[in-house]
């Protein structure tokens, strides 16, 4: 299944961290506070938003950093996905 | 009975899809999460809403995302559609 | 009497139907759910409406679908309307 | 003394109306609804407000509909005016 | 000392006035409702104010009807003022 | 140390007033209300803020009354300042 | 790793300065009220941001004042940043 955001929103996948304390313990992504990390997987075309011009900056694979309560959850084949506007991505991480 | 949405809006009927869990189990849609996906039944002409230019991107049989609280829920002959803008479209499913 | 919305202002007479249930009852108006169902009485003439341009997509004798909780309700010689923006007009029944 | 409102305020004078029951009984204007229906007393010249085009289409005399809660009321010369922007206006009666 | 308000601004003196009963007592300002009357003690020059043009409407010595709640107030060499954009500034009175 | 505001923003000082009352008693500035009065220490260059354009009318040195919930209070070498936009700067004291 | 900010954005890094009180104690940072002074570390290109065109007037390296409860905190590298827009930069301390 392929997915195509329309405008100028974003389709990402949330990216979960492994993390080693200090003490050397491994956390799993869930002990830990919710992820502000994720992957582009999808990116609309952009135009005309709203009566705005968009150009869209992010591309697919981009990782970036966006606002935690931003966005739109889905799930599909099981996976969940996150769409927001291109506006709630803070940054990519080059 | 016809319905034609005015300026940016788009009529969709939401799609209840069985799934089969892990062990095989059947589980019809109402006992899932509120579906998020749909079928576009209808599609306004866009124009000029709101004093702003939108072309509409969606047309009559996409399956569509939606932000699960958007638009107005309204029952024409025993059949519930949703009417909501384009905007609250998230993406096409393809 | 006569009214004349002003801008891009739009009266309406909800419809109260008849509804006939599976086991052949007749459900009066009251019964059911408040309508959201209604038909055109008057147009305004649309024009430059807080700066925008507005074209008035209705006609007198339309019969509409609109949000329930939009617009002023009114009561004139005894007959209660609804006074709504364009806007607040979701689809044209045909 | 006369009021001269500003931009696209416009000065009404409720109206309150004596109505005849169906048994005859003729009920004063304070033992009913709070009235919407008023008469236009005073009219500003429109122009640029909030750096919009604003055309008046009310005039002194016409008899309107308005928003129950819209304007500021104020007294002058023991008699009460409601101050509102023409956008306030519903419709006109004819 | 001179007060000269920014942009759209202006500087208005509440008016109190006396006022006579329909028995003869004259009650005093502080007896009666908030007012609402002021006059014009100085003006902003207008010109572009958050990107739009305003053209200032009244002058010095205009009394004028004002929105109850609106700008801020100040005192000024013992005496009490209210600083408000001119658009909540509702009527002159002539 | 010097702060050059961003944009249309201008920091100010509180001025603290000693005040005399009637029967001769000063009172220091901390026993009477929040001051409003303030004095500007430094402008920022306005120019196009937040897509208008902004024109400075104050200058350093200025004696402003401002609105007494506005902007932000920074602490700089153990003296306090206000750091807010033009726009909520009311009036300039001559 | 490198954060690239989108459009107007700006990353920070907070300062936390040692204060010498009266009596010669040395305070720590987190004894203290929340800084508001920071160190920028990466800035967006500009450019149309939400229709309007934005020049970056700081630059990285720049000691800045911001708006204590502005912009989203983000963890990289065990290290805190603050990434914010450009306009809840209130001066840069120079």
């Amino acid at each position: 299944m392929k997915i195509r955001p329309l405008g100028d929103r974003v389709v990402i996948k949330k990216l979960e961290a492994e993390e080693t304390t200090k003490s050397g313990i491994v956390l799993p992504g869930s002990a830990k506070e919710k992820p502000q990390e994720a992957e582009v997987v999808a990116v609309g075309i952009g135009g005309t938003v709203d009566g705005k011009e968009v150009k869209m900056e992010v591309k697919v694979g981009d990782k970036v950093l966006f606002s935690k309560y931003a966005g739109n959850e889905v799930k599909i084949d099981a996976q969940e996905y996150t769409i927001l506007k291109q506006d709630d991505i803070l940054a990519i991480i080059e």
